[in-house]
């Protein structure tokens, strides 16, 4: 399914919400049909949909699921069965915030709703925070514009890193989404997107998303990316963000801090996408963030086969933090903030 | 097999060639027996062995396997058979340059020697072209032991790429042989082993090697080397080379020049280890080394499994070229050159 954000990964239908199942990509594009709590539950925890935007709009939509469970049975008010659903889908994935935050939206409603209203309540929360989703995305895209615009004439190339578009969130993108703005301005010559070393999720992802959307680009693997910065022209590298500290210190997948300091030395220079709640306020600095290492698996084995001797020791972080300094821009759904530092970060919320 | 070389992965014994089958690697390690012409031609075209100066040694004791082919006939002298015979394994991988160099030596002396002496003067040469391999390796060892000495006390950790050892060699290895040097010594802590896409040399080779000479390691994800140089204590990158400019520009496996940009901007030292053949000084610098690009399936197939989307665009160069400001030191069989540049390298061959 497309419409003029792309690709659409997650739609909701009456009663039902459609998932493409992100574990068959790049291969095969279907779509999970979820109709009851239990579907949802499945969807998150089997990762037929990952990205911490979309597995929020995906547990707020199941609060509805949730709530049309509860009135087929036909017994009146049922809130603590409901509450109790709530938790089974708050329970799929307990690390994800945006799924608590969701979550959370929904308990309040409950209890502050009467129950003949809460239907129509849940649908509207979902409604609202998928439609926001979309928005902080299509406004960070123009947001992003004014900065490609500023930096240079004519149209440009970049670099991304992992999956940042419609598969990520609730339609078009953080970085990705930036980057289809860029197309859609005319400006956007080229992308280079890294096949994204464990999980390949620009191989998988990524590439299908820009296909799918019709941008031109190329897959490279993770360490060619220094070699395109000295033999091609590029701009800009393009990345989300997992968590920003105060003073503009960026976590991001493992890869990122690599290809900043590349970036910086070949005087490319480095946008972050990210909307302003994944920035962590009460960090002082990325030091902070703690660095969640991954199973050895991801590394010694591809497709179910082994890559590596049995039982090698893997250094496997799944983040890496990239100093504010490496960082150019980070835009956000309020604006940019140019050369990222604790007073530009404490402006967007003030 | 083993010996004080660490892994032999490449044995002469008497009227066969064992070699260690690196397609089957890590998962088992098996050898094949060359004993025939034909053995030998079919062992370096699919790539049961692999690496320049092992191919090289490959292709000398396949021309004492023509010779007794030759001899077996019982029917006198037959130059015009064994130079057929010589041509077929130079054609095995026909840009392999120490293939060439090896049957030109092959060639020479079967033009220069009388056929009842040919037998015992192929075998010499095949012996002395792999005693003279392995010398070398053990030379640079010995070289690159002088350098981690001068660099500080203690014991240090190093960073890795792609495969130098004895699977690539004659034995013991270039960069790799620096490597089980230092751990000789008593003076290696760790090593991180870069995994190496697209073909995985580190993750199916290197950690093998490693793991087989009880050398302590652990194996991450190309990307994450900047993450490692910048949470551990990291002292050296130490890689091969495929071919050196006149002024000390390094042309070597894609991913090479990212981590010597990397390591300059962290403070860790860079050492390529390479025998002195591997200088090209008709090359005025790396620019004018032309890079391959190789299949797109090395990135869009991992275990025969697609990852990513049908006729994706790929850009795949195999090596890449550090520019010598990047090198801290050449370390050769002849000695080391510190921070190169024309003059440095040139005094290697005076």
């Amino acid at each position: 399914m497309k419409n003029n954000l792309g690709v659409q990964a997650l739609v909701w239908e009456e009663n039902k919400l459609l998932l493409i199942d992100q574990r068959k990509l790049p291969n095969t594009s279907v779509f999970v049909c979820c109709e009851t709590v239990a579907d949802i539950v499945s969807a998150i925890k089997d990762m037929v949909v990952r990205g911490a935007p979309a597995i929020g709009i995906c547990a707020a939509y199941g609060a509805v699921l949730a709530m049309r469970e509860c009135t087929a049975l036909k017994t009146g008010e049922t809130q603590p069965l409901l509450l109790s659903k709530l938790d089974a889908i708050a329970d799929s994935r307990p690390t994800a915030v945006n799924l608590m935050w969701a979550i959370d939206q929904a308990r309040t409603l409950t209890a502050s709703t009467p129950w003949d209203k809460l239907d129509a309540a849940l649908l509207d929360l979902a409604l609202e925070i998928h439609r926001q989703d979309i928005e902080a995305n299509l406004s960070m895209g123009d947001h992003a514009l004014e900065q490609f615009r500023a930096s240079g004439d004519g149209s440009f190339s970049v670099i991304t890193h992992c999956n940042t578009g419609s598969l990520a969130t609730g339609g078009y993108g953080t970085a990705l989404g930036a980057i289809k703005s860029a197309w859609q301005a005319g400006i956007l010559e080229h992308v280079y997107a890294d096949e994204t070393r464990p999980w390949l999720q620009g191989s998988r992802l990524t590439a299908w998303e820009l296909k799918q959307d019709g941008i031109p680009f190329s897959l490279n693997a993770d360490s060619a990316a220094a070699w395109i910065m000295q033999n091609r022209d590029v701009r800009w590298v393009i990345v989300g963000a997992d968590r920003i500290a105060s003073n503009g210190d960026v976590a991001n997948k493992i890869g990122t801090y690599s290809l900043a300091v590349l970036a910086r030395f070949h005087q490319v220079k480095v946008m972050v996408v990210a909307p302003t709640s994944t920035i962590d306020m009460s960090l002082h600095d990325g030091r902070s963030i703690s660095i969640e290492m991954r199973a050895d698996t991801e590394l010694t084995h591809i497709a179910g086969q082994n890559m590596a001797p049995e039982g090698v020791a893997v250094i496997n972080p799944v983040f890496d933090v990239t100093p504010a300094e490496f960082v150019d821009v980070i835009v956000t759904e309020k604006g940019a903030v140019l050369a990222p530092d604790k007073d530009g970060i404490a402006a967007l919320f003030t």
